[in-house]
């Protein structure tokens, strides 16, 4: 059985355990609290030198890292990814824009104010990346408005990756009442069969 | 034929270079400089909402941005890509590794550095993203002490993703000389067949 290392708040993590619930594919949930450094010991770091959650091991000791990766090994021959070659590579294009352009801006400053509890502390990066989250999420509304899904007009990884931390937005402080396409899109994507909540293990 | 948007001292564009060239693929290049606001045109942002380059036209008004999404697509049935279902996970892994570890944290100084040259305004965040560059590094170092390349044995669009940035890292202040297994590793990337230089084109 697949074992999920992984920190319950992450949206990486959720990425991962709810695309393994959809696909029916059960998995043992091994739970780590990074805010205690526990995937900074000598024990982790040799399953995963770069230190991250999520880690998925398909086997014993064959491990996937990169929440993004994760997804596209496990969605491989099925639904859940783009069969023709062109809606692959925009599948892909709309990960990485997801682990570039929107993840490091959005998702941060949710950590530093709903983990770490340190808003003031780190309020002039917030500010920073306020500026560059909204500029991902207007990318993102922009392509919603004349499309239903990311790729191909049905629901894929590329959906799941930017679900993510775009549903839990706010907590890091950004508004998205303007942004209409995104809201419709949040709801098509939570109205999807098998979805499971962030909060839902 | 393909047409490639790129800003020639990009790392990532050099990326999409170096394998069209290696697959003996003619394009044609289209220059924008990005210093100059060439990507954030209402006739760029047509083609790339997110205003960034690489950018590539497989037909016409037919798009794909992001290098590693480029990369990918452009490697699909090729020796270049893994054949092996974990293998491409692996190489998916070490490509978002190399956009979310790595990039912006080796390529960000190195631009504020040699194309902004404004090495003293940026001092405090090149000193917070050395640290972070340098754990990426130490990564690399500890997976290439026991691997040539970064997938399979073998040279695939993984080490591509990852040479692009490493090769010219000293030009973003980052001293290599104690990466031993990199170093080494970066020499066999150059002496690949049809190996081109970030300045050949």
């Amino acid at each position: 059985m697949y074992k999920l290392y992984d920190f319950l708040p992450s949206g990486n993590g959720y990425k991962v355990r709810l695309l393994l619930t959809q696909l029916q594919i059960p998995f043992e949930l091994i739970k780590l609290n990074i805010l205690a450094g526990e995937t900074r010991t000598p024990e982790f770091l040799a399953k995963n030198s770069n230190g991250k959650i999520p880690l998925l091991e398909i086997d014993s000791n064959i491990f996937i890292s990169e929440s993004n990766a994760i997804l596209y090994y496990l969605s491989q021959d099925t639904a859940y990814f783009a069969q023709d070659k062109y809606e692959q590579a925009q599948v892909m294009q709309w990960l990485f824009f997801e682990q570039y352009s929107h993840e490091p801006n959005i998702a941060t400053p949710r950590f530093w104010i709903t983990e770490l509890k340190q808003a003031d502390k780190y309020q002039k990066e917030i500010e920073q990346k306020r500026k560059l989250g909204y500029a991902a999420l207007n990318v993102m509304e922009q392509h919603l408005k004349t499309h239903n899904f990311f790729v191909g007009e049905k629901y894929t990884i590329a959906d799941i990756g930017l679900y993510a931390y775009t549903h839990v937005a706010e907590e890091g402080g950004f508004a998205l009442t303007k942004f209409t396409a995104i809201l419709d899109w949040l709801k098509r994507i939570k109205s999807q069969p098998k979805h499971i909540l962030i909060t839902d293990l």
